[in-house]
């Protein structure tokens, strides 16, 4: 049974985890940090901070979805004292994440992924894997209104893994010089010479497609995603993985294949 | 038995429409016409012009996919005859197709339209219906790499009858601004206020989606061609149609319910 | 401003009925009416019937998302008084509908609808219009593995309505002779001729396709629900239209043009 | 360059491999060889037979698109002179695949593909990595109304490697003991205990969609296929793959990564 403390056990995402590692048979929590319920009654204690709760109790691995404001600090605990953390809080540098991972404890491992979600990171891998064997190549992502950025850091990343996988050959497609007057943007935004396309509407929460043709040919990946419990099915993966690696891992594919 | 006579019979578009007024039970060839075939052996009489043709056999439809420079002699020859003419030739000015139709005989009608492809026509209806009850709504059309120009026309068209179907009403989803430097034309071109995205590639030869959004909810209609058989139901259904119309009539959709 | 009454308040559909009416400027919650909730404080009233609360509170609408045991007494205490209904609730007979009909005021409508999604009645009713242009059609529903009945009553219904619409012509696509020994099922469930086809999977709520082919193209229709507010929109559209009408109304498209 | 021998020539995919290898660079066609066209005039000799042709002309590769009944006869000629052989042709068996690569020259290969076309295979490939992430997989393939079995032997294939991968793990969505009475079906067939549903319709050549889910997402994968041009790709791919290969080799996705 690996033993789990959940950094920001009361936020959206915290809860999340602790409802999928509650409901997971070979996990348990062990406690929970949050400074704004730490008086809360639950199936297990909840501490004010992270040194607290490791005084405490004995922990296997730290989750931590917080603020960036917080989250270095709960590293800078949890890793030397040798207790693996997976990390689902964005806004740490690179540079910082090394240093965290330099004071961590021999033996213990500094997970970081900026997704979680098992579907969008195999979409990624497979486009990848595609890239080389099509001519051709696009991104079109769909989000709610409320996303107030176009397009999407998941597209972005998507279309640079394309044009590196498939370098040094670029798209030979009509691009934006084929856009009418006055239909400026219906090729979509060039990424490192891949067109991304983003679609905005009350319908959708999270979804991707990526479209590559050749003669006579059309291979779509999609992924769609409808709420947060997409992510926890990768959550649980960096868990029950951790254990087994040490170090700085970024990236949710490392643990898959 | 309806009696056809085709222009342009020995073109790409011209043999294809042969080959699906030959296969159908209603309809037949009587004569095609073509400059560049008339001395070519088939199972019917081919002439040089519509004037021989008509000298020569009975017809109740003249099918016309020519070239823009030939269509409108065509027509001055047939309709005054009182013979019903399908056309798909484009470049015909509204003005002139209005004069033209003011030449035919009694109960003699002249039909064109744009785009004679059943499922495309029933698209933009669909598209039109729906849009009353939408807050959002996107075009994504999908065109091989040899298409020229970005949107479409049955796009921009499409786009079109959404803005109209829904005024006053127009979108509230994030729009060009939310575009991030560098990733200019991620939410597509705006046709009339409404999104419209180009995709190319050698894996398609025409598609489009129009994309509806509202909470929790999305309605996709799509529609697919392959080649220009998609075409012939469509004039068929002209073939079948014009003889109980008189004057002008545009689109296909007038004889769809 | 139209004075709406919400009989199941504290439900789950009922709940995302104040939550909507709350949010339009047009309509307004004058009480709820749910036994289990009675003594709940609130923006509103609640009472525990629907007598007391007429009694209590002038209302235009009832909207009744309550039990099948219960339906029927609530409407046969609001149509008399003159307050038209509007009643998601299933498990009424037509028998009893048209009875309760019979028992309102002049001039006060019942409306009844098993599907209040917007996107969803329209799929049904494009699946309709375009079934008599196409030579085949199929049906794709997608649910969530909570789902224990297959297929669902959507599919069936958009499956009799496509071979109504088409009728008497059928399909000649290749059937269920056509399955290899030990992969029977692979052409799916033959609902009045229609081949329909049922998907299961965490990753969906409820969805549909709807496929019609002809001669190289394809006609798809697809419906994508996340969450029940997807009702929604069909729910206020019924509470703006029964004003205007009286005597027994069935289904959403009644009210789409 | 390399030098290919094109049995079949004059069939419908030995002359779309005309085609292919005409139209790039590194590969030249040396001659074809088929009995029904060895007296057509062409831009490189045209044999009866394979012993004819590697007699008169030095070829690096022979491509074999024929028929069941003589390819064999062609491979167990161009084999033991050193001629790598790349082959389409179905109808063999595995034993008798060993028994010609074993008849082969020291460093010459035998590589068999039932499937060339690049994009299928990947998707079969990507499906087999999905499948250990996801709890439910469902296939679904499109195909036109000429076909006459069904599921598709990719289906079959596809389940096949989704069930093998996620072994010993079973899926454990609702099945066919969920199927409404006189809806037997609905859920598809069994292959290997994953579900397989056939569409069919004159809209479609050659289409298949594998449908992965785990909580709140859903990664598809679709393949499109519109003609026989897309296998050349891969066609393209062997006979650049083989030279450096030995003995049998069988699917495209050995030269895959």
């Amino acid at each position: 049974m690996i033993r789990v403390a959940v950094a920001g056990c009361a936020g959206r995402m915290g809860s999340a985890v602790v409802d999928a590692v509650t409901a997971a048979e070979d996990v348990e929590i062990v406690c929970g940090i949050d400074p704004h319920a730490s008086g809360k009654a639950d199936a297990f204690p909840v501490f004010a901070t992270v040194t607290e709760a490791l005084d405490a109790v004995e922990a296997d691995v730290l989750v931590d979805f917080t603020q960036p404001a917080v989250v270095a600090a709960n590293l800078a605990v949890a890793l030397p004292r040798g207790v693996d953390c997976v990390v689902g809080t964005t806004g740490l540098a690179t540079a910082t994440l090394e240093e965290l991972a330099a004071s961590a404890a021999d033996g213990t491992c500094l997970f970081y992924a900026p997704n979680f979600t098992t579907g969008a990171v195999l979409m990624m891998e497979f486009a990848r894997a595609a890239a080389p064997y099509f001519p051709e190549a696009e991104v079109i992502e769909f989000h709610h209104c409320n996303k107030k950025d176009a397009p999407s850091g998941t597209a972005v990343r998507t279309a640079q893994m394309i044009a590196e996988a498939r370098s040094p050959r670029v798209s030979a497609a009509p691009g934006r010089e084929t856009e009418m007057p006055g239909a400026e943007g219906a090729r979509g935004a060039l990424v490192d010479g891949v067109p991304v396309h983003a679609v905005r509407s009350m319908g959708y929460v999270a979804s991707q497609e990526v479209i590559f043709g050749s003669l006579g040919q059309t291979l779509t990946i999609r992924h769609d995603s409808w709420d947060r419990t997409s992510y926890m099915p990768g959550v649980l993966l960096g868990i029950r993985s951790v254990g087994e690696r040490e170090g700085l891992i970024v990236g949710l594919e490392t643990f898959m294949d």
